[in-house]
């Protein structure tokens, strides 16, 4: 009845089975003269969902988290995650070849100053890292007396055997009905920020850049309509867009040509070089650009800029055509996800479910609104243990039946062409203990003090992101993630620059879109997540001294009531869930079947009804 | 009857009559080829109180402020305060001659981007400014085509008549039973994090530093018991201490001498020299080093290592010797602040105090405890508009006097042997407004907010900076300025590294003391600040999953109740004001005369009684 077409459930292979890859891969290194070698998650552009083509990670070590590092040295490997995936990695590894550190604090830089001898020759790929990251591989070679070697070739790449072709996924025109802006105009605001840089030209080196600026979508990477691609915008003159022409049907091609040239993406070095040697002040996204890219400015005798990506920053700021698609797409989802949780709701306490069913449930009812284009991450479906597992995929084997007692944690999303929707839900099982529920309302606590603040234009994501967290500090408690990330437009799920965490210095700006997404996990027993998306809008406030914004809360979708203690919540918190639920019901009358709308109408009622 | 002997109410000489101060120096540097000249508010080591002698910035532009930066052009001026200082510099300086600009959003580097012409000669004194600082003058120059020059003599001494001489104060044993820890042990401790570092040895540029880790104070600048000083750590042998001799006693000399060669500070430069030319790696700290020394270790063949000092953090993390001087001392000043507040209810109402009789009288106050060492900083005492003005300090000229219907903000705090203080009380003089009645309730929900925050250990200051704004912010208002600093034990009143700030991203570590001073201010109008220290401590959180940590309260003087508007208040913030006041009473219980203590039992009853 269900099935998922955008995710899959097979396990990847992994652990010991992938130990004569490592063998191979060292001898390689022996035959290059390297004593090491470094193998980042990342492809050329940093990018979230790379395609399989570039999963040289995974590949060697069979760890698949979306974030990660490995450091192949003669004697020991070493692969380094973050806190999200410590779990996942010791699974999926093979631990007697790997030993699985710290990818944050400490550093991997750390591990390699103590770890490596003097007279190293440490290689990398300088298309994988960012020069910045390059910079620190640099620093901790020189501590420990060794040499960090840049490769012309990827050794990894000379023993992969059957790697996969890189994709060729055809590009689409984004309609300016759902953009919002003309190309002509966006290279416009774009060269507004390259003159007060006094750039001579920039290097849109992430392809999220390409895709806005040009208006155009992809299909090379999984959940993200990206068009693998580069561009090179001149100060004067036409951009050029380095691209794979297989990708461009005739009219796309000729659409593009009228704003840029269009040529294959080998010609970029080349373009680059020609732009060095007369010096030129490139501007390089320093969070995306690969260090081969300001070697080569440098090399040519150009003056490679690292900085902030302006792209980044306009692409963030929704226009109001954007604004509008992103709340049809999220009114459209929500009732896919009404008519999701009324069918966990009936089926689910029978123990009739698995994780796989709810997964494919959910698909199955997004693709029914004849909108879906992918879902915009795989679902996170996870129960009882399987919840606290932050990252959590599930897979045939890892898949757990949905049974009574259990929290059932559900993290989602959907990419329409009008807009990208991020949406988790924590539903109880039968009767939640009163841990859960405690915890539960915790939580909930923090996302409404998310939800409702009011803070001075310019207020970073930093400096609100404690609000999220402070009633779990009350308990001795916390979650190991921030609570929100930035949001694309028919783009990528996970968008920077802004974010709420502590690491969040970006100010949040009105337009941008935000997850607001605190949680709680008890290590193999349950794990509770509630996230909402949320537009930043100016807010009204009577005397007010300076501009002061807020959220509008953009997801419609119930928050279980059952795990709410409602005495541990303040009156005006009460009315604040009282008041979300009644726009869950207004956006979906009249579009749900009598079911799902009976459900509903229970779902929502008032907290103290 | 009162008066102050560590702070002076005199106007500085200001505006206009200085222009010709200006157009001397515009001749100087004109014989110097220079097109302009950048003059910092710092003295070689970037202190916050600097000696008359170091006070080029005041004595050029007429502006005192505590922070700032001038830039002289041949045909502008400019000097960029941040926004404490705005009024003030304005007030202070001839604006015909000056422009007042912004010091950190936009900052000075914008201005000299666009004010800057190709082929200008830009010059700067390598001893005044940290490499980084220079660094970023030098960018701005570049995008302007001009040249950053570091010139060996500032341009601005030549000028400079009557120039006052360097302070000799004299240097004394800071006792064990206050320090907590010998030399031999810090010096130990220091080591290790060079090891870590693999630092060959460690430039000591800041005299907090050397006062630190060979427990001595001085006399050299104001409200700070600072040695003026360098020290040189090598790895192995004896450190050096760069010290006027004339500042030793023979006692002094030979216990220094006991752990460190002493020397003269001309030797510094001649014994950095010997140690570059060996290749040595050096540690300059980035914040206080001055950018001569970065360019003395390079020239010589050295390395410099510019990082955070890492006696910066040994020393805000305070030992039990410390924090058990820093009760008492708080304890000590309360008796002080209690007998102040009592004289204000009784004497200011009539309308018979000013300004500076409410600064005398509490330097009086803090005299009579027989301990008073300097107050640690000028008392900010403010009514009216003047509490408007953050960083206000009275002087003659401004004195106000405290009138009936208006509020008095006082900040100020004072040097002990066994701690240093810092506190700021807002007083209702008269029947306060409903609007002040509000804005201080704000600020004091916002105040215990922070001094109630429960997080877990690591948490940085910025991530609970917010809770201190969060009902300020409810209403549409704010306060310019961070929530809280750092304070040493008998050293400065604000001390690094960490901060309550959105800027505060060192962790909060058990045994800091940290500044919790949340403010509010109408402009021309009133100002509002509550300020009490707080020491960060574990706290005991049943079922606590990871280490929390919590503030103690060291400040103990009553909050205006009258300024309270309980109905804002929920059950809990009312508990913890009754608590507070409670534990003032205890602290004060027999030390008081019998008019203070019935005052006190009044400003101190509960709220709901």
């Amino acid at each position: 009845m269900f099935e998922a077409h955008f995710q899959t459930f097979e396990d990847p292979e992994g652990g010991v089975a992938l130990s004569a890859r490592l063998a191979a891969f060292r001898e390689e290194l022996i035959r290059r003269n390297l004593t090491g070698f470094v193998i980042p998650r990342a492809d050329q552009q940093q990018n979230e969902y790379v395609a399989p083509s570039e999963e040289r990670l995974a590949w060697l070590t069979g760890f698949t988290g979306s974030a990660g590092l490995a450091v192949v040295l003669r004697t020991k490997a070493a692969v380094f995650v973050d806190g999200r995936y410590t779990l996942q990695a010791a699974k999926q590894m093979d631990t007697a070849a790997w030993a699985v550190e710290s990818l944050v604090e400490p550093p991997p830089e750390k591990w390699l100053e103590i770890n490596l001898a003097a007279g190293d020759r440490l290689g990398f790929d300088p298309w994988l890292h960012t020069s910045a990251a390059a910079e620190r591989l640099a620093a901790a070679c020189a501590k420990a007396g060794a040499e960090l070697v840049a490769v012309d070739s990827n050794p990894l790449d000379a023993v992969w055997t059957e790697r996969p072709q890189p994709p060729l996924g055809p590009v689409v025109l984004h309609p300016l009905t759902h953009a919002g802006e003309a190309e002509a105009d966006k290279i416009a605001r774009v060269r507004t920020e390259m003159t007060r840089a006094r750039l001579d030209a920039l290097v849109l080196s992430d392809s999220h850049a390409v895709a806005w600026t040009f208006n155009i979508r992809g299909a090379d990477v999984a959940h993200t309509p990206l068009p693998l691609s580069y561009a090179l915008l001149p100060k004067d003159g036409r951009p050029t867009i380095f691209i794979d022409s297989r990708k461009l049907s005739n009219s796309v091609r000729s659409h593009l040509e009228q704003t840029a040239d269009v040529v294959e993406p080998a010609a970029l070095t080349t373009r680059l070089t020609e732009l060095a040697q007369r010096g030129a002040a490139i501007g390089l996204d320093g969070s995306t650009a690969a260090d081969a890219l300001t070697r080569l400015i440098t090399g040519a005798g150009g003056k490679p800029v690292r900085g902030a990506d302006p792209i980044a920053l306009l692409k963030a700021t929704k226009n109001p055509a954007e604004i509008a698609g992103t709340r049809n797409a999220h009114q459209r989802d929500a009732v896919a996800l009404a008519r999701f949780l009324a069918f966990i709701d009936r089926e689910a306490p029978a123990g009739a479910l698995t994780e796989i069913d709810a997964v494919e449930a959910l698909e199955t009812f997004r693709r029914d609104t004849g909108a879906l284009k992918d879902v915009s991450f795989p679902t996170i479906s996870g129960t009882g243990p399987n919840g606290a597992i932050v990252h959590y995929r599930v897979t045939r084997k890892s898949n757990r039946r949905i049974a009574p007692g259990d929290l059932l944690l559900i993290d989602s999303g959907a990419q329409y062409e009008d807009g990208t929707t991020d949406v988790t839900r924590t539903i109880a099982i039968g009767e939640p203990t009163a841990e859960m529920r405690d915890r539960f309302t915790r939580v909930l606590r923090g996302h409404m003090a998310i939800a409702r603040a009011v803070f001075p234009d310019g207020t970073s994501g930093a400096q609100i992101d404690g609000f999220a967290r402070q009633f779990l500090w009350q308990a001795g408690l916390d979650f190991e993630h921030g609570t929100g990330h930035g949001v694309g437009s028919y783009l990528s799920v996970h968008e920077g620059p802004a974010r709420i965490s502590k690491l969040g210095t970006t100010p949040l700006k009105r337009g941008m879109i935000l997850s607001n997404e605190p949680g709680y996990y008890k290590t193999d027993a349950f794990g509770i997540r509630i996230e909402n998306l949320e537009l930043v809008v100016p807010v009204e406030v009577p005397g007010a001294e300076k501009p002061m914004n807020g959220f509008e809360t953009l997801t419609f979708a119930p928050i279980d009531r059952r795990l709410i203690e409602t005495a541990m919540l303040s009156k005006d918190e009460i009315q604040w869930i009282d008041a979300y639920h009644m726009r869950v019901r207004a956006t979906l009358r009249g579009k749900l079947d009598d079911a799902t709308r009976l459900w509903l109408e229970a779902a929502t009622a008032p907290l103290t009804a």
